[in-house]
């Protein structure tokens, strides 16, 4: 089958199309013919050789799939070939045929394109199980959106909207992003650029209470602002540390305000959990999409031969939501 | 009425018996004609002008009373004048009359003494809120609880052996209290004094997998070697900082490990969240004394004239379990 492959670590340059063995289904997963997927930040890292897969998970990059199921591996029941799906994988999106587990699967609601759902699982359950599994937020709280533009974020935003009408959103973003940000759903937005220390803004905009809950990726550098900008009985969602991984932290005051700081991750967590997750995000969150309530943002289509602009444009940052890797026109 | 009263901020001598007016209990309050109170170490911390009362509460040092119901404020049905009770109290605790919130009442078990029941307010709810409400603690966990001998250390030991009885204890102390605390059910002890950095013990004694939950007090020193005794999904938290505020977080690892940092205090949460914990208290762990599985360890019990005595033998921090403050002989 055909599959982007690796050269080597390093630069979009390493990327290759190519040739390589088609997957077999394991015990409890299926064969997916993929349509399309989607270019996330961790490929990037992975390419460059600092993310390798969960150990059992393909070498080849690509965190989600979106195609028609072609093989069903020993002991999967609730599932045929040629059903449309859409699921997480811990690796090996970007070919032509990738392994699911069936527990991860979700169907493709009817009216969507496979590259719209190729969108769903990475960036929608990353926010999903982030902001409010984890996170706890619940509708008429405050929220803190890092990363303004970016799948996870966009994403995030249009859960909140779908999920928890008056939740007020705060987004901090590029400046050539904030108009964007403020269309979907933004409720205050932040330049980054020219305020670093966002809490001051944070405590006008709620009258001195804080946030409830802050999804973060940027790590150390935002630490102090976001454990400033954090309410009572706030949480910290950590999803990355793209600035620094070491900073100081005051625990008098995270003890006298109540506050919690969670690390996540979703790529390395156990099966099961994963399918837990899937399941809660088809019950509450897949419907919005279904309706079209939530339609994702489609930066770009790349058919996948040209796989390193799409890796390009993820680094120049310019995109706003997702970048597509279209894979297969079925 | 007769009470503990403050000449001004500082050490023991600060302590004097004297006489002030009587409180009167408001809606949803009652009076409380105390039998005994316990010293608390946060009563020290206050007796030095370091950790003021919430706002509306008692100026008077002591965190916990148990005694007999002696007037009903408004709107107060459930009870009546002379229910045996215990409660948590904002303050107000070291005086013949404290006045207490109707929610925050629990029923003195029969057979259990004024003085036994004084024990159980302040430390056992504070293990049981943080160990397993917030902590979420599970039958076959392992669990790090610092500061052993102390009140708080010994209720959770109880609490886990009777409520939880295949959890793993891991316990640091002082060398002169590790044979105790091990009696009492610590599964492995660390001295403190000769291990500042027990996290290795910890891995050998986990088999590398960490621990599910720490219980800590020490706060900047404990930060580093408890987030490495933290297994993947741990939860840390911090109700107190006794060895400083400020320390280094390594942000990356916490997140790989998807580790939680949970800030908590007690004293100042808001009426209505006391009221929750202390009904899952009565429905969870009060059982546990009126059956007897759980007795209060109590090192000593002082007369209210000799409350300086009681203080100086907690900052001493040679006593295994409580120190009683016996208000009157009822």
């Amino acid at each position: 089958m055909k599959a982007v492959l690796l050269e080597g670590f390093g630069g979009v340059e390493m990327l290759k199309v190519g040739e390589v063995e088609m997957p077999k289904p394991g015990e409890g997963q299926v064969l997916v013919k993929v349509a399309a997927t989607t270019i996330n930040r961790p490929d990037l890292v992975q390419r460059e050789g600092k993310y390798p897969p969960p150990p059992g998970d393909s070498e080849i990059l690509g965190l989600e799939v979106a195609g028609i199921i072609s093989e069903l591996g020993p002991g999967v029941t609730d599932w045929q070939v040629g059903d449309r799906v859409v699921s997480l994988v811990g690796g090996g999106a970007y070919a032509e045929y990738a392994v699911a587990y069936a527990s991860h699967l979700m169907r493709i609601p009817a009216g969507m394109s496979f590259s719209e759902a190729a969108c769903v699982c990475e960036s929608y359950i990353t926010a999903f199980l982030n902001v409010f599994m984890i996170g706890g937020l619940k509708d008429g709280n405050t929220v803190i959106l890092h990363g303004g533009g970016g799948g996870v974020n966009t994403a995030a935003i249009q859960l909140c909207k779908a999920l928890t009408p008056n939740v007020k959103i705060i987004v901090t973003a590029h400046p050539s992003k904030l108009e964007r940000v403020k269309q979907i759903g933004a409720d205050l937005v932040i330049d980054f650029t020219t305020t670093p220390d966002f809490s001051e803004a944070v405590k006008d905009f709620t009258n001195k209470k804080g946030v409830d809950v802050i999804l973060d990726h940027v790590g150390a550098k935002y630490l102090a602002p976001n454990m400033n900008s954090l309410g009572y009985a706030g949480r910290l969602v950590i999803i990355g540390v793209i600035s620094g991984i070491k900073a100081e932290l005051n625990l008098a005051l995270m003890m006298v305000k109540r506050q919690q700081i969670i690390g996540s991750v979703l790529r390395s967590r156990p099966v099961k959990d994963k399918a837990a997750i899937v399941a809660e995000f088809t019950r509450t969150a897949l419907p919005k999409f279904a309706d079209r309530t939530i339609v994702p943002l489609i930066e770009k289509t790349f058919p996948i031969d040209q796989v390193v602009a799409a890796h390009r444009m993820m680094e120049e940052d310019k995109h706003f939501g997702k970048i597509v890797l279209q894979i297969a026109d079925i």
